[in-house]
């Protein structure tokens, strides 16, 4: 089969207009915002006009399907609150350039996916998780956003193109390609990288609840600030880790909302996301435990009240042997040796998929290793060569 | 003179409805809102209906004045973002009664004020900072909310009945009833405090600018993380103020805002607001010096960038001694002992007002020390006892 390049390069410029955010080429099309509903719209006119079967699951996932048994590639076409062009975006648009292609070339059948709500303004991988049963639709409507809007509100704006779920029985297995928002292949000077195994990841809310007072007239032996027993348990759980960790492993506190939120008020009230990565599902367990107990210490300590929100995780999950080698061997023919074997620290709906079919994945560099901002970018030199060397891989499969 | 207890209550209770929160008695008015500006019109006309002349200042600050040469009483009527229903509303309601007693009884002539902002949206008492000539309207104008609207686009929603600033000169002193916002009479049975200075107080936002990555692909040892920026800061200035503090100064983050908070985010900007209060003004000079040099130290190790907003300050002010005799002779008379002396740990536009004339304050308790929260209180008793202690004091001096 023989992709196109061109009409691959202006389909991807032609998604970056949905939610452009005017500065450089970024983003800002969350999960169900009006720039995501539109561009899954315009997803779906294309996906028809490659001769695929048009349709949405209860989540918004958008499916372009070939008739009969397939291969499913794909990633997600939402994006962080300030996210890069080509963050999902890439792996939808390189699927459907690789579908048009083999239906040219009369085969193998190639069937697309932009999974919804990949970037988490619910949860994790949200629209992937459900598909996969390992959360009920029922479960994940009670999920809320950062202001307080559940899932079964924001989905009601895709609710009356929604489908059935897809039954997975008709894909024999899913690739996706995907940049790879780190530094290593663009330190190394490599132009694609074979994944071996995501890292596993969970991620809760925290509240601590103190006693929201005048920040003038309340002494500080008297105070219960929230802030501050966020502040204790950020340093504590950095020592704690000590023991636990590798240099590999990460945890960020990305988020933090305090009440009320006022220069002469003591804060009463915490509420922050903790979220930490592994490649290794004991170790997980282990910070977790960290974590629950470091909380509850600061809490007793202090005397405020410590709540934990649900927990939502991904196990760490190793590629398909079979898929992982078509794409090794794709790169090795296509890039002069230019390619190498790495994990993935960033999660992916393909960890989801696994659950289904067997996975696999390849990144293409990220200039300077920047990701998850509007300044995420990649030569298209590298786009074009990372959809030749997916394209290839197809081929081997099929 | 007569004050009129219930005539008193009433208009409390009336004022209470602008802003209602519909927690307890709680109030949401914060200045320039809706519900300020209509608290403002309705407090006007109920100073023209007690003889007074109705006048708003540039800064939408709302004088009741008397002809003539006069006395001045009065406080706020804006609220903390969630405030209590008598932070300020207690003392502009308790000027007007003894406005209105003393005109009943002809004389002494008593002028009433409802200054603006005291709580800050725009940085400390702005409203009678700017009548202080502490700050010019110009560079007051350029003050922002933590939503970023100017003090100039926030004022232009009272532009229309804004006249001239008030020629100070007319006042022969200030007296200001409050709330304590503190445990102390509460805890000590007393239901009177006659302050005996005001603490000053210094307030400024901080901005760490770290690098936004992916939570995932970015390693701890390469982030450039804001929020940890911010942990470590409020550590470290927790460690060298040990040497500088008193078991009375207070310093507060109560304001905390990270960029672009998400959880798979390394944040890449956090901005904060310090608050620190104290009785000495060389003390807050040094505790400005551990602030600054803790934060640039930690911008120094992280790699980061870190910036200082405009401070706004109060100097620490002692109450006139006259004034404040005869609110020593007035509680002594009317309370039977059960007063005292105290300082005030809160600010109040009394600090300001200090720079013109005489100024002076009484307290009444806050039941369990609580303020600026919605369960902010004080028994209808101790608020009429008050009101007494008040006009018992404008008797003697005038």
């Amino acid at each position: 089969m023989k992709v196109n390049p061109a009409r691959f390069l202006s389909d991807l410029h032609a998604l970056r207009q949905f939610g452009a955010s005017g500065v450089g080429k970024g983003i800002v099309r969350p999960a169900y915002s009006e720039a995501d509903v539109a561009a899954r719209a315009w997803l779906a006119g294309r996906f028809k006009e490659a001769g695929l079967n048009v349709h949405y699951d209860p989540m918004g996932s958008l499916f372009g399907l070939a008739d009969g048994p397939s291969i499913l590639l794909g990633s997600h076409s939402d994006s962080q609150p300030e996210g890069g062009w080509l963050d999902g975006a890439l792996g939808v648009i390189a699927a459907l350039e690789v579908a048009r292609a083999a239906k040219e070339a009369g085969g193998p059948a190639v069937s697309v996916v932009s999974f919804q709500d990949e970037e988490g303004r619910f949860g994790v991988t949200t629209g992937s998780t459900v598909w996969s049963g390992a959360l009920s639709l029922e479960e994940a409507d009670k999920l809320t956003d950062r202001t307080g809007v559940t899932l079964a509100q924001a989905r009601e704006s895709m609710a009356l193109m929604a489908g059935d779920f897809v039954d997975p029985a008709q894909f024999s297995g899913f690739i996706e390609m995907h940049i790879e928002q780190g530094p290593w292949l663009d330190q190394a000077g490599d132009v694609v990288g074979v994944v071996t195994d995501i890292v596993g990841i969970r991620d809760m809310r925290i509240t601590f609840e103190g006693e929201q007072n005048h920040a003038g007239t309340t002494p500080m032996h008297l105070r219960k600030d929230a802030f501050q027993a966020l502040g204790a348990f950020n340093a504590l759980i950095a020592e704690r880790f000590q023991n636990v960790v590798t240099p590999q492993t990460v945890w960020t506190i990305g988020h933090v909302k305090l009440h009320p939120d006022a220069h002469s008020i003591v804060p009463g009230r915490a509420t922050f996301s903790m979220q930490w990565r592994d490649g290794d599902a004991n170790r997980l367990a282990r910070m977790e435990d960290v974590i629950r107990r470091a909380a509850h210490d600061v809490a007793e300590a202090r005397e405020l009240e410590v709540t934990f929100g649900p927990m939502l995780g991904l196990e760490p999950v190793a590629m398909d042997a079979k898929s992982r080698g078509a794409l090794e061997a794709s790169a090795q023919a296509l890039t002069e040796g230019r390619w190498r074997l790495m994990p993935s620290g960033a999660l992916h709906d393909a960890t989801n998929v696994a659950q289904h079919m067997p996975v696999a994945m390849l990144f293409v560099p990220s200039i300077n290793g920047i990701s998850h901002a509007f300044e995420e970018d990649t030569l298209e030199v590298d786009l074009v060569k990372g959809l030749e060397v997916l394209a290839g891989a197809i081929e081997r499969l099929g």
